[in-house]
């Protein structure tokens, strides 16, 4: 399978390529093998040779971008070209687009409507994110997957119609197995050097990838065998060992996010949480907020970036304030009780750091972040030094990760392991 | 110039590529046009066919990756191959090895010393993070550039040594500008049509990509001319009718994104903000708390997500949220005048909607947002309908958006568009 990402904008460089990882991560899960990835420019003559050169390395290609309904977006006469066909109207997408804009109090203009014209014979793929659908084509052995440009549309389509219909029609040479394992409150080179004798053991077919971000660990283990159970069965062999290893650290086996386990947690157990952000400044209630159904267990934030808002409506003690700072043991606990009883949550938690640029001292450097959680019978603080590396947006994010792990562990002491299915 | 990217966890998609971005973004600033961008597996029969297939096509390639000394790294031994030459060692490279092995105690071993080995008649791009320097090779006027797969090893030789010698041996055949127009508040197909006759007027040097992200366009002209002076003029000429028609959706020609065009009339007019976040959860207050000064005039944020809270905290009326519900021009409108009260601030955001996947009705459907902006002398509400396409993130993504974009138009209203620089 090659990829074929279509757009000025990648080439420039002030796009970064992130719908050519997402298509190859799902497609490896799938196991379907990305032997090339091209970016080239909106150019019809550009991409009619890119697609002739790419069927001779390969019988399957994907692209993505030019099929939007504005004049840079060709893609669609181009593979029109290709294939050799003319058009036709698609009148399930002309619905679609009408009843769209009807939504929205607007009316449709020619240029919504030629985007419901498909090249003739293209299996359709809908796009229920946007106007233009996807299109496969087939001819002779060979087939083209076009897709879009704008990356919640193509992933929507990519999981929703490509990968199921991959499955059918895409012979694969060997199944593929994942496992991802999530971890936090771990640096990945830590984390590799406690696992290091496990990992040297592992059977060649399986291989382990780190993939960190701010705050967490995932790691991935792939397994390849000539069936799918054997594959799984060399990944169930090698878990247990694994971890027993990562206990401490360990979020999640089953490839939910920190904040969906604290989220699970929270909502079993009909426990309510508020939070009093500073240096997040909004981040935590927002990872929250984007999980649907949260409203069962948040009652909501207060973002205090100011003292004065820290005392009027937070309460802390002036006292803590003048004495100790904002970016104190003291004042984070003042947040963290307060906000808990203002709100009437059986838990909370508060955030107070110094996320740079500026404002870092000796005392208290860039990076410095103390983290409360209230809980209903205790607060525990923490306080955590994450370095300037990253700037503001690592730091921010490093501290909503560990707060929310801070919470995850308390939540468990609570409430008993075994409650978490 | 082409860009091959060689490395097996690209294409896995593990690994997003950052370095085509980077390297396409630098040479682009230096008038460099990247015609095509490749990601190809760490395998020395593909690396070699790729560099001779694209050398049928351009004059010039860059390539990231397999600099390095484990088994994996085969980039050298193929370039090697492919121009013809054996290896020298590089004694400079070498004592530099040597140097920083003997700084932390170890011996340089067979692995270490084959790194100062380079191909015969290769400039040698000095590598001051790591060991393996980058390669510079030409011949019958085809040049070969080969940087490190490790990021900030690449960017620090790129910038320091690449792209000086690029500008003198690099002929270009012509300019490239760019400008970029951001606009708020207007669908890509809407502003398509608007702006349809003067894109159709447009000179052949100049061309038009639409970049679109939830509730925002980016508009991006590109010129290219002889010489940057030309270019800037083609872009010049253009501006003033372009900027004409869409005057009412324009929040920026400075490259600035939304939320620092707010952030700068505040910070300038010396205003101060607070925010009541109902469906978009907190991330108002992070998109302007991930800006390094914020604290200049953000006060603070109420993240309200239940009745009870937007009653206590918020003091919105009871009777209000009886009669007309949460989400509700009579809500938003309480909420924004007690958030300003409360924090004391001149102006103040609250948004309340239904952000999905459940809790829509026929009357409030889902993707339904009402936005308040109050100021000091009055306030501002919309409804908008956002509709379900994109999902959850998406709807909070464009609330967020139209909200930025609403206290972007009051302040201007306010304080003059003059005093935007």
């Amino acid at each position: 399978m090659h990829i074929i990402n279509i757009g000025n904008e990648l080439l420039f460089g002030k796009t970064i390529n992130t719908n050519a990882a997402f298509i190859a991560d799902k497609l490896t899960e799938t196991g379907i093998e990305i032997k090339k990835s091209i970016v080239i420019a909106d150019n019809p003559v550009t991409i009619l040779k890119t697609i002739a050169d790419c069927f001779k390395e390969t019988d399957w290609i994907i692209t993505t971008g030019g099929l939007g309904p504005t004049k840079d977006d060709m893609t669609k006469n181009v593979i029109a070209q290709y294939f050799d066909v003319g058009f036709e109207v698609h009148q399930a997408t002309l619905e679609t687009v009408v009843k769209m804009f009807a939504d929205r109090g607007l009316e449709v203009n020619e240029i919504n409507r030629k985007q419901a014209e498909v090249p003739v014979g293209a299996i359709v793929l809908p796009n229920k994110n946007g106007t233009a659908p996807g299109l496969w084509l087939e001819k002779n052995g060979k087939t083209l997957i076009a897709l879009q440009g704008v990356p919640f549309e193509m992933q929507a389509i990519l999981v929703e119609s490509v990968i199921p219909l991959l499955k059918q029609k895409y012979k694969s040479a060997h199944a593929v197995v994942h496992k991802n394992i999530l971890t936090s409150g771990v640096g990945e080179s830590l984390l590799a050097q406690k696992i290091e004798n496990w990992e040297n053991a592992l059977p060649a077919d399986i291989t382990l990838a780190y993939l960190p971000s701010p705050g967490q660990v995932l790691l991935r283990l792939t397994a390849r065998a000539n069936d799918e159970t054997t594959a799984t069965q060399l990944i169930e062999n090698q878990l247990p060992d694994l971890l027993k290893i990562i206990q401490p650290y360990l979020v999640s086996t089953e490839g939910e996010t920190l904040v969906e386990v604290v989220s699970k947690l929270l909502k079993k157990n009909k426990k309510k949480l508020a939070i009093a952000e500073s240096c997040t400044g909004g981040y935590i209630s927002h990872l929250i907020t984007s999980l649907s159904g949260s409203s069962q267990f948040f009652e909501g934030a207060i973002v205090s970036y100011s003292n004065e808002i820290k005392q009027d409506i937070l309460n802390v003690r002036e006292t803590n304030l003048k004495k100790y700072g904002a970016v104190s043991e003291m004042v984070v606990t003042d947040m963290a009780l307060n906000t808990m009883s203002l709100f009437e949550t059986d838990y909370a938690i508060a955030t107070s750091g110094i996320a740079g640029p500026s404002g870092g001292t000796e005392e208290k450097p860039i990076g410095l972040v103390w983290v409360a959680i209230a809980t209903p019978t205790r607060v525990v603080t923490q306080k955590f030094l994450f370095g300037k590396n990253g700037g503001r947006e690592v730091i921010i994010k490093r501290a909503a990760m560990a707060a929310l792990n801070m919470l995850r562990i308390e939540l468990l002491k609570d409430v008993g392991c075994s409650s978490v299915s």
